[in-house]
């Protein structure tokens, strides 16, 4: 019998507002031998998602929440280093859900295996062409119903959604794609690497004049990952029958006060506007659709991408925050 | 040659806040002989609802604003009494959007000529057979995608899309439908006249917890002619995948200043609702199917309704008034 050492992050106690070091433990987890049927994994990398800071929370959602004492589940890619069940054999690379720990052991089943791709590096499975990728792709299409020529703002642009939310809607056809992001570098990276017509640093001002400025035609369609002072800018902007797909809020997401909604939701009647949320679990049937596009989008080199790495499963913490505070250009992930 | 005239009421000016006597004037119209192709009508009813108070504004909207030093349009209905046009002759009942007068006269082309039904008084053309009929069946069916099963709330539901709205809902195969309104009388018609399984008095007290009582399992469907509280609460109301019809928000139209949205929008991200505002323009190829139901409906005897009738075109603005204040049980109209 060999023991086996895990090094995890759990969920300590409930952060309110901000997330903080003190809400998180660092556990040595030990497991026996495999058991049949079992698989262990050691990572190569980990996600950490804006998502993730709702689940913090105890509150009802169509994700349940962490529960306290256990590991931080969520996106992760590795080697299989032992196994003890013959579909999935050492040396296979699976994605899995067990989330922010350097190794790990389950059921095969838990894991699964993806085809190792010359030139497709790993870590591609946990953003472009994985759920990042499948999470813009699904806004977009199922929930904003883009067409061929609209207007599409995307805030929090510069993010992993945001990055490949912009290529997404240019691929299929939007006729002008706007950005919004929180620094200079980024606003320029949007424009010069990931094809967006415009874009503005939504901390130089005001978001509606900005937003105004950058779409003098209007918008049509808006993916927002932000909230707050975007959601009503683009409300103010949207032509009628304008569509947004609501993926995320990072705004509100560390404020311990309700805050107000837009000021103008009268115009979702007089522009018969959607404003649709969701949250990717009940649109995983889209996802042969999108890799199969995707996949043949990043073969033809029309996909770029950019990642912010943190090395240290021990720093899993400081790089979800470091995302939460938008020090990311990319996709933010921990190398293992 | 004979000079004809028509007492008609006019946008004087863009009220600011409540609308008060001094935007409207009432205005003496001469017409002359009619020419080939005109008719002249007497109207019987003519019909004032909420969204005129939208049209008023110099607003970007679906639909135009009223211009000012016009008659105000809208939905009336009427006989022929002299015709220049074969295909709509004297004695004909026919709909139009003439709007605010006690006689009008023009191309037979801008009226619709309906059969006189016995036993279908005139003025359901305005309302529960009509326009607002319409609104509420849209609303609940494309909008809303109302299912069979579904836990229904209304807000505003004693006045003429309310009263409709209701007993569309429990005549689709709603298993619970809520409704609010503003005086107990409003609040006991719902329940023991309209079908409603609960309703309650939005003036008692908070809306959010009034709501959560008559839902115990939340709810589905939100019907919204309100807005303010009554979406908020709806958001705090709903089950996951819930779905809003936004027809109304009366609560803001007479404000000056900007009024803050929900203060609970992180709710559409993660339980995955949708909230779609319209507006009844771009839904008008439903009117046959609806025609067809709601007529079956109504002569199978299981549509009640109440008017609340003003006497002479003289008194519209009153009338229109009043109904902003909702001091009209059902339909609001003005008999010429």
């Amino acid at each position: 019998m060999s023991e086996f050492m895990s090094t995890q992050i759990q969920l300590a106690s409930r952060p309110s507002g901000w997330p903080a070091h003190e809400n998180f433990r660092t556990a040595t987890v030990a497991y026996g031998d495999l058991r049949p049927g079992q698989v262990r994994v050691r990572n190569a990398f980990v996600s950490v998602d804006p998502y993730m800071r709702g689940r913090m929370n105890d509150v009802r959602s169509y994700v349940a929440p962490f529960a306290l004492g256990e590991t931080i589940s969520g996106g992760a890619i590795g080697h299989v280093v032992e196994s003890a069940a013959d579909e999935v054999p050492v040396g296979a690379i699976v994605l899995h859900q067990h989330g922010w720990s350097d190794t790990v052991q389950d059921d095969a089943s838990t894991f699964r295996v993806v085809p190792d791709v010359p030139g497709v590096p790993l870590s591609l499975r946990l953003h472009v062409l994985g759920m990042t990728g499948l999470t813009a792709y699904v806004g977009l299409t199922a929930i904003a119903g883009m067409r061929e020529g609209d207007t599409v703002f995307i805030s929090g642009a510069a993010g992993a959604v945001g990055t490949a939310a912009g290529q997404i809607a240019k691929l299929l056809g939007a006729e002008r794609v706007i950005g919004s992001a929180g620094s200079p570098e980024k606003v320029a990276l949007l424009t010069e690497k990931y094809g967006y017509d415009a874009a503005f640093n939504y901390k130089d001002g005001d978001v509606r004049a900005q937003l105004a400025e950058a779409a003098p035609d209007g918008i049509d369609v808006f993916f927002d990952n932000v909230g707050g002072d975007h959601l009503e800018a683009a409300i103010d902007a949207f032509n009628d029958g304008g569509r947004a797909a609501l993926c995320g809020a990072i705004a509100s997401y560390n404020t311990t006060e309700k805050t107000p909604g837009p000021d103008n939701m009268g115009n979702i009647i007089t522009r018969g506007l959607t404003l649709q949320g969701f949250t990717l679990g009940s649109y995983l049937h889209l996802a042969p659709e999108f890799q199969e596009q995707m996949t043949a989008w990043f073969a033809a080199g029309k996909i770029a991408y950019d990642e912010t790495v943190v090395d240290g499963i021990e720093n899993t913490v400081d790089a979800f925050l470091d995302m939460m505070r938008g020090a990311n250009t990319g996709k933010m992930l921990v190398r293992v």
